[in-house]
C-alpha cells in the first residue's frame, strides 16, 4: 500500500505461522516476511528487528534500514500521515511514536488498593502506535536491556530513552489509531470499515425515460449524502475511461436500474467487468439491480423459474465476494414512485445490504 | 430500575433542559430531578450536589442523603453490581471510583514535544465512574476547593483527597463502563444493546404437524445460541402465566410460525398484548410472522391487497415501537426446508431485522 515501505516483518505465534503463510499468499502481499513471537511484547519486537541483524532467522539477510517503523496488528487504521509523520521524526530524533489524549484521568493505586494520587491529565498522553526509531538506536536499546525489560516492559520508547539516551519526539495521532481490546471495539472497527466502504455509489441507467428518470431522482436523494457517480449502461465496457476510474477509485457499491423485469445480463457484464479490473476484492462489492416494472398488473407474479436463475447467479458471484441484490420497484402511474426515496443506500443502513447475499432479495415498495 | 437509590439529579446545561424535562415525561421516569449544568465538569457536579444543600435550586429541598453517586451519562452501561459496590466502599472509607486497567502506557511529555518520561502501566489505572461519597465529604470538599479546581480540574476523587485527606477505595469496574467519546463508540455502545436485546426470542407455532415441526427445528438450531421460549397459539392470552413471565422477561424478539399465507391476526393478537403488559417499549420490540406455503404451486403470486393490508399494519405498529417483518417460506416437499437453517436470528445479524420496519419484507427461502 505504501510503497516508499522496503520490508514488512510481521511477527506471529508458532502456532499462527501456517494462517498467516496462507493470509499473505492468498492476497498476493509482497515485500512480507513473517518472524516468530516471543512469550512477551518485547521479545517479539526483538525477534522482529533480529531479522534484520542476525542471519539465522532468515534465509537471506535483509539490508538493514535506516528507520524502522513498530506497529501493533490490533491498530488497523494506521494511514501514511502519521507513517510519515513518526518516520520523518525519527530521522530527526531518533526515536518517535503517536500519542493521543487521555479519555479517562490516569490514577496511582497504594498497596492497600486505595488512591495514592492523581495525575494531572492535561500534562499526559496516552503512548499510542506506530512509533519509528532510527534501526541502530532501537537495536541497541533491545540489546543493551535487561530479564526484566524483556518480560514486563511495554514501551519501546522507554528502552530508547533509558538505554540510548534517547528522547522521542511525541506526535500526534489520528483517534483511529485506538486499540481493538474488548468485543465492542470489533463492532466499532467494523463499522468503520462499512463507514468507509460507503462513500460512494455508481448508479448505472440506460436511456429510457422512466429509467433515467429515477436514476436522477435517487442522484439527488443520495449526492448530499454519499459521492455518486453516474453512466450509462451503453458505457459498460472495460475500455470505457469513466467506468476505470471509478473501478480504481475504491467505488464498492453499484445499482443498476432497468425496465427488464428478469433481466439480469448487465449485472452479470458488471460483474465480468469487475473481475477483469484489477480491484482488490477484500471488502465485499455490492451490486444493487433494481427492477422496474410499469405494467398494470393487479398482482405481481414471479416464476419460479426466473427466481431460481437469479438465486443461483446470486449464489455463484458471491463466492468472489461480490453481493448481488435485486430490487422489484413496481408502480402503476408513469411517475417514480414516491416510496424509492426510502431506498437507503450505504452499508450500516442498507435494507438490501445486511442481507448477506443469500440470494437476489425481492421487496416491494410502493 | 434500582429501588435503594432515593433520588436521581440530572445535570443538563440550560439548552438541553427542556428536551430532558420531555425525555423524563415520554418514560415516566420517577425520582429524577434537574439540575442546571455549569460551564466545566466540576462546576456541573457541585451544582447537582447543591439541590440537597441550598434552597435555590429547587422548589423543596431534597433530604440530604448518607451517600451519593456521582456518574457520567457517557458511561451508559452502568449495572447495579458496581453501583453496589462504590456504595458499599464509600461507607466504609468516605469514598469510592471505578477503575479499569490501562489500555496504552501513559507518558508525560517535556515542554518541547518530546518524551520526559514512561508511566509503569502496572502501577497505574484508568479511573472511571462510577465515584461514591460520603455526602458530606464530597460536599465539603467542594465548597473548600478553588476557582481554579473547578475550572481545570477533572477529578473528584483528587478534591476528596485534596480537601478531606480522604483516600478513596479503588474498586475493579467491568469493562463496559467506558466512556463513550468517538463516533465508534457509538457504534460499539449500539451493538452492546442489539446484543441485550438478543438474548431470548420466543417461538409460537399452532400444533398442526407441518408449522410444530418447522418450530422444534427451529428451536433446535436456535437453542445454542440464545434462549428460546416456546409457547402454543393457543396460550396467546393476556392471563397464560407462562406468556406474562415472557413479557417480564426482557425478551424482546418473537417469531410467530403458521401455515396461513396471509394471516395477521396472530401477529395482531400478540401486538395488542405487549400492549396491555407492561413492557416499556423504550426498545423495539421484533415480530417475525412465518408463514409456510406448502402449496404445489410452481410461482408465487402476492396479491396487492394482502400485501397493501400488512404493510399498513406493520407501518401502524411501528409507531408503537413494534417492528413487524413476515417472511415467507415456501417449500414443495413436506420436510420442512433445510433453508431455515439459514433464518438467522438477533439483532445484528438479521436478515429481516435490519429492515427498520420500513413495511412487511417477503423473502423466499429454498
Amino acid at each position: 500500500r505504501i510503497g516508499w515501505i522496503s520490508n514488512i516483518i510481521v511477527v506471529v505465534s508458532p502456532e499462527n505461522i501456517e494462517t498467516m503463510k496462507s493470509i499473505i499468499e492468498k492476497y498476493g502481499h509482497k515485500r512480507v516476511m513473517i518472524a516468530q513471537g516471543g512469550i512477551t511484547r518485547h521479545r517479539s519486537i526483538f525477534n522482529g528487528l533480529k531479522v534484520f541483524a542476525e542471519n539465522k532467522f532468515s534465509s537471506h539477510l535483509l539490508q538493514k534500514p535506516e528507520v524502522v517503523i513498530i506497529h501493533d496488528a490490533v491498530r488497523p487504521f494506521v494511514e501514511e500521515d502519521i507513517l510519515s509523520k513518526v518516520v520523518m521524526a525519527a530521522k530527526e530524533h531518533g526515536a518517535a511514536g503517536a500519542i493521543r489524549p487521555l479519555v479517562s484521568t490516569v490514577i496511582a493505586s497504594a498497596a492497600d488498593g486505595s488512591l495514592d494520587h492523581s495525575l494531572e491529565r492535561s500534562r499526559y498522553r496516552a503512548s499510542e502506535m506506530p512509533q519509528a526509531f532510527l534501526f541502530d538506536i532501537i537495536y541497541e536499546a533491545y540489546q543493551q536491556c535487561t530479564d526484566y525489560d524483556l518480560d514486563y516492559g511495554t514501551e519501546c520508547l522507554h528502552l530508547a530513552l533509558k538505554y540510548c539516551k534517547t528522547n522521542a519526539k511525541l506526535v500526534d495521532g489520528p483517534a483511529d489509531l485506538w486499540k481493538v481490546t474488548y468485543k465492542r471495539d470489533l463492532y466499532a472497527a467494523e463499522s468503520i470499515i462499512k463507514d468507509n466502504l460507503s462513500q460512494q455509489v455508481c448508479l448505472i441507467t440506460d436511456v429510457k425515460e422512466a429509467v433515467a428518470q429515477v436514476g436522477v431522482l435517487l442522484h439527488e436523494s443520495l449526492k448530499n449524502q454519499i459521492k455518486v457517480e453516474a453512466i450509462s449502461s451503453g458505457s459498460l465496457s472495460i475500455n470505457d475511461s469513466h467506468l476505470q476510474n471509478i473501478f480504481s477509485g475504491q467505488c464498492y457499491n453499484f445499482i443498476c436500474i432497468n425496465d427488464k423485469k428478469y433481466d439480469i445480463q448487465e449485472t452479470q457484464q458488471l460483474v465480468d467487468m469487475l473481475e477483469k479490473s484489477n480491484i482488490p476484492l477484500l471488502y465485499p462489492v455490492v451490486l444493487i439491480s433494481v427492477h422496474l416494472d410499469i405494467s398494470e398488473n393487479i398482482s405481481f407474479c414471479i416464476g419460479m423459474e426466473e427466481l431460481t436463475r437469479m438465486k443461483k447467479f446470486a449464489r455463484e458471484v458471491k463466492k468472489k465476494n461480490i453481493l448481488v441484490y435485486s430490487l422489484l420497484i413496481q408502480y402503476k402511474t408513469k411517475v417514480p414512485p414516491q416510496g424509492l426515496k426510502s431506498v437507503h443506500l450505504g452499508y450500516p443502513h442498507g435494507v438490501t445490504i445486511m442481507d448477506g447475499g443469500v440470494g437476489p432479495y425481492w421487496s416491494l415498495m410502493k
